[in-house]
């Protein structure tokens, strides 16, 4: 027999048992948030006609996307969740209630340059509303993403939230209006480059020193979000684009107050733009105070026009994504993924080759199953020591001994894996010690 | 704008929300039980190298499996979930707890020809244990799937279990050891083909009268399990594969009976035989009385050198596989999926362009959620009765009205949609009633 090195392809990663539950853990309170606020559970085909799937062009990505041809057709995997999303909408549109509230977490391929950090196969957790321009959806998504990272506990964080009226704006209010796409693409780098390369990189797009000048004090303004919002209003910007970016950013912080969002969890922050041109108002990014260096770990915002390419109709939206492969990645590059529990089970029933022993474990294990605790009985001929060190490995927390006293008694050891502590109980003791 | 019509291409589902609801909580039903016996969960990439998926040579699947070439390397997504387990397995072998139990549901895909109930992608549930050849696992496997069912609530099901020792070995016996495989992988198509066409064919492989007779006769064993195994005793058949069958299906049996595993759901049945070849003892089929059209719905068995490809361990396992695609589209066929839902939303809040309103709506729904009720507030302009139409659109069970009285008052309409009644209540009324 030939032998084939077991391996994969780089870039695709997979996880051993104990990271695997936790990065499950992670994915389940994304999901179970997403539910909380009424998003509804979509999925799409991982493969998608590579006409449609292209119908907008690929830009910068069209080399990375993973295309081929079966039969007579060509396909490509998807490389993110929103153009999906636009054909799913598109597609079904007379079948979804709208505004149309869908959450999306699914798998995507890029064939990016391998490199830490950068992933071929990366999942996506994406949560979106389509079909509203009501800018309470955009301070509910700022909702969402703080409960998110509440509940994920890997330490504080902030939503940084602009909006792109306002940047837009002040550059047509100064007179600008030519170079809005160039200084908004340039501000966007502000966060990697700093403020010095930011004022060389304008002077390069030929903005006057004042200009410049003017465009750094604008995207510097800091302080709390209504600290932030008197200071734009003390501007006396007479422009359309920026006054309603303000009208905007002042409902949504009325809304963030009423929904009580915890206020050291976001901020106004004028320097956040988004390099995406199909932005056009509200945009979020989310940093981990503790991880500054994993930069945005949540990062979306509104746009028009999702599903320009595939419909006529009107369908403006407003979303953010999670990376979670890219944030599971990091966070083990500063160990901070330390579960080392390689089994759901909540405990493990050892026993020996006498069929009474037997018999009686599998009862047990049937009985406490029936009441929803994961248990797993240890089936194979071994010694109690090799069971106990499975146990151990696995990292089950509690283990219960069948003996032959225990069947004359009716009832079972059971053992503290963490503290050592064994004790003689009963089936129903055992229940209300492990029951959830 | 050219507009592109937004399609998918034949043979790759995907659901509207109400379905997609249904089938995410099959899903979770199918891990919530993997989980409940101690699985793990595992999940590989999507994507293997060409060379590592096909170490064995793919047959008849083959010419089926989306290949190909990007950079320099050849790539194919996978086909079964069977083949990635045994290259993880290898790849991971000395960080894994022996016996590893493990569960992976995911997608896979197939260029199948495109016709009814076959599908190009499809999730498949495969639970297995590795590194034992203890047939109480097999046993076990029995429990997992019939725990399964039982909580699928989609009617009554039978798990047919056979060991392909018995037929094996009864074939040996009469003489015909040349022709076992031949013999087993016609005995497969009986239940499509019928007994009749079954001696058609045995007879073309040349086997006489008497033999296809006593074939036939072999394989029309019925009875309870208890009875099948008494009569297949009753044949006094010296052969040592027949007799390491009998007393593993012996053992399959005490097993069974110890752990509860209602009888009326399991069968031992002698033309359960599976036709893949690498299975080696223990088989597995599981049919729904009701729809016996749809073939079986759960299948698998025990295999030896599951890693043969990839290692030069010895590692056995025994495991089964549910098809979720094909179990749902067989049951949306039939009108069997009738969930109308299209929100995990428990409550839906009305309100009106009134800040006061919408900042006691927003606040309420915060409460509702810190509690895990799933809550929707409705955040765009609209009249009430438009509120209340996408309410029942989305099939969510209650309304909550919040109204200038209500605000006076600190109280809450609540609106039971599928009755009509409608009640003044505190929000520690509402969370009394809504909270799981």
């Amino acid at each position: 027999m030939n032998i084939v090195t077991p391996r994969r392809p780089s870039g695709f990663p997979e996880y051993l048992p104990a990271d695997q539950i936790e990065f499950n853990r992670m994915l389940s309170v994304i999901a179970e948030v997403y539910n909380l606020f009424g998003f509804t559970p979509v999925e799409t085909p991982a493969i998608e006609l590579a006409e449609v799937l292209l119908a907008k062009g690929g830009g910068d990505t069209e080399k990375e996307i993973y295309r081929f041809t079966k039969g007579e057709k060509e396909y490509a995997l998807h490389y993110d969740l929103t153009v999906p999303l636009a054909r799913y909408v598109s597609e079904h549109q007379n079948d979804l209630a709208m505004p149309f509230r869908r959450y999306q977490i699914q798998k995507n391929w890029r064939a990016e340059r391998a490199q830490k950090g950068r992933f071929r196969e990366f999942v996506q957790c994406d949560v979106d509303v389509i079909g509203s321009n009501s800018v309470l959806h955009d301070a509910e998504i700022v909702s969402v993403v703080s409960n998110v990272f509440d509940r994920l506990e890997i330490g504080k964080y902030i939503i940084r939230i602009s909006n792109r009226k306002l940047l837009a704006g002040f550059v047509e209010a100064i007179g600008l209006e030519s170079k809005t796409n160039d200084v908004l693409h340039l501000v966007d780098k502000l966060d990697k480059i700093g403020s010095d390369a930011l004022t060389v990189e304008l002077e390069k797009i030929r903005l006057t020193k004042e200009d410049t000048e003017q465009i750094i004090d604008f995207v510097s303004i800091t302080g709390s979000p209504k600290e932030v919002l008197e200071q734009l209003e003390g501007l006396s910007i007479e422009n359309t684009i920026f006054k309603s970016g303000m009208s905007e950013m002042q409902e949504l912080l009325f809304t963030l107050t009423a929904a009580n969002v915890k206020p050291d969890c976001y901020s106004f922050d004028l320097r956040i733009v988004r390099g995406l041109d199909y932005y056009t108002g509200t945009v979020y990014e989310t940093n981990l105070i503790e991880f500054p260096e994993f930069g945005s770990v949540c990062s979306g915002g509104r746009y028009n026009d999702l599903t320009k390419y595939y419909s006529t109709a009107d369908l403006p939206g407003v979303g953010i994504s999670i990376g979670l492969t890219r944030l599971f990645a990091a966070l083990q590059e500063v160990n901070k993924i330390s579960n080392k529990i390689a089994s759901p089970s909540r405990v493990l029933i050892t026993q020996f080759g006498n069929k009474k022993v037997l018999a009686r474990a599998v009862e047990v294990a049937s009985e406490l199953r029936a009441k929803m605790i994961n248990t797993q009985v240890y089936l194979d001929e071994a010694k109690l020591d090799k069971q106990f060190k499975y146990a151990d490995k696995l990292g089950v927390p509690y283990v219960i001994v069948i003996g032959e006293a225990e069947l004359e008694s009716n009832k079972l050891v059971l053992k503290n894996m963490s503290t050592g502590d064994q004790s003689v109980v009963t089936l129903t003791e055992v229940v209300e010690l492990l029951e959830i």
